[in-house]
């Protein structure tokens, strides 16, 4: 940020009184611009076979890749709305949503990702724009070495261990940056 | 937002391709803007004999009522090191961090709200800037008509009811706007 959103002016970073850190601050009109960690919300999309539903992206970073249906979410609705939109507009999948099954802090990347189980309605889903393919996956044929994000991976991995024990359990992961350039972004 | 935080041209609100809702663009270097909820996080610190650590806010809104030591999230944080700080910050508490215990989602303001279970670790408690007053509270002692925020008594109502059955169950709560004057902001 270099401008003030309301004014146009400069901003400075400042540490303004009665605070512990710099924030952008306006010349002009004195404004004082705060950012914040993003939410990103998604599903575990299971039809009735146990079969999971995956989206290859279209759409950088990780195009090519598959992961689950999630994205920013959108001022004006519920995390669960949010969830359920981006598996529309993903997978055009509908679901009924579950509950919330994971959350990941990442915050090298200002993110914090909920992921909830989902049931998917019916077989009529397709790709949406951000996404080159949508499929279900048997456990055993989930492409382990093609997911896009280690929280896709991690949360696949939980959701097949849980679902044998026969019992889901909500964590919460925290992420340090990806040390090895191979690994998964994000 | 008027003025792009980039390049100080103004911005207009336009639907951008493969978009289904208008963003704030800028006319000069079309930057997109994208503006997403904000991530409240904070604690329901309790000391070993059952009491729970309040502060009386010395900041609007709700100048003067009880709340749970809470606040946004910032940058570079996990949603557990957030909580902590805001406890720290608002009550120069301490505080073992527990389980996720409850998330509201407050669509009207853009705003989803994460409270964790947390051990307060001493007694050396006192008032942070934001807060006229910090103290502990017995069940029986909580000031239910002052309390701030409706997440703040909705929490408390089932932390309590679920002390007593002896199993904490997280729930995830939406509500909508207040519809009196009366009630509690947020």
């Amino acid at each position: 940020m270099k401008f003030c959103p309301e004014c146009g002016a400069a901003v400075e970073l400042r540490r303004p009184p009665d605070d512990n850190r710099e924030r952008h601050i306006c010349t002009a009109c004195a404004a004082i611009h705060y950012h914040n960690p993003k939410l990103v919300v998604g599903t575990i999309p299971e039809w009735e076979d146990g079969r999971i539903l995956l989206c290859r992206r279209a759409i950088e970073p990780r195009h090519g890749l598959w992961t689950l249906p999630a994205g920013f979410m959108e001022n004006g609705e519920t995390t669960l709305e949010g969830a359920a939109r981006e598996t529309l507009e993903e997978a055009n999948a509908r679901v009924e949503m579950g509950e919330l099954y994971a959350l990941f802090n990442l915050a090298h990347i200002n993110q914090v990702q909920l992921l909830f189980r989902a049931r998917l309605l019916d077989l009529d889903f397709s790709p949406g724009t951000e996404s080159l393919e949508v499929r279900l996956f048997d456990e055993s044929d989930i492409p382990w070495d093609e997911l896009a994000f280690r929280p896709v991976r991690y949360t696949l991995q939980d959701y097949f261990s849980d679902r044998k024990a026969g019992c889901f359990q909500f964590r919460i992961t925290s992420l340090e940056p990806p040390v090895k350039p191979a690994q998964p972004a994000n």
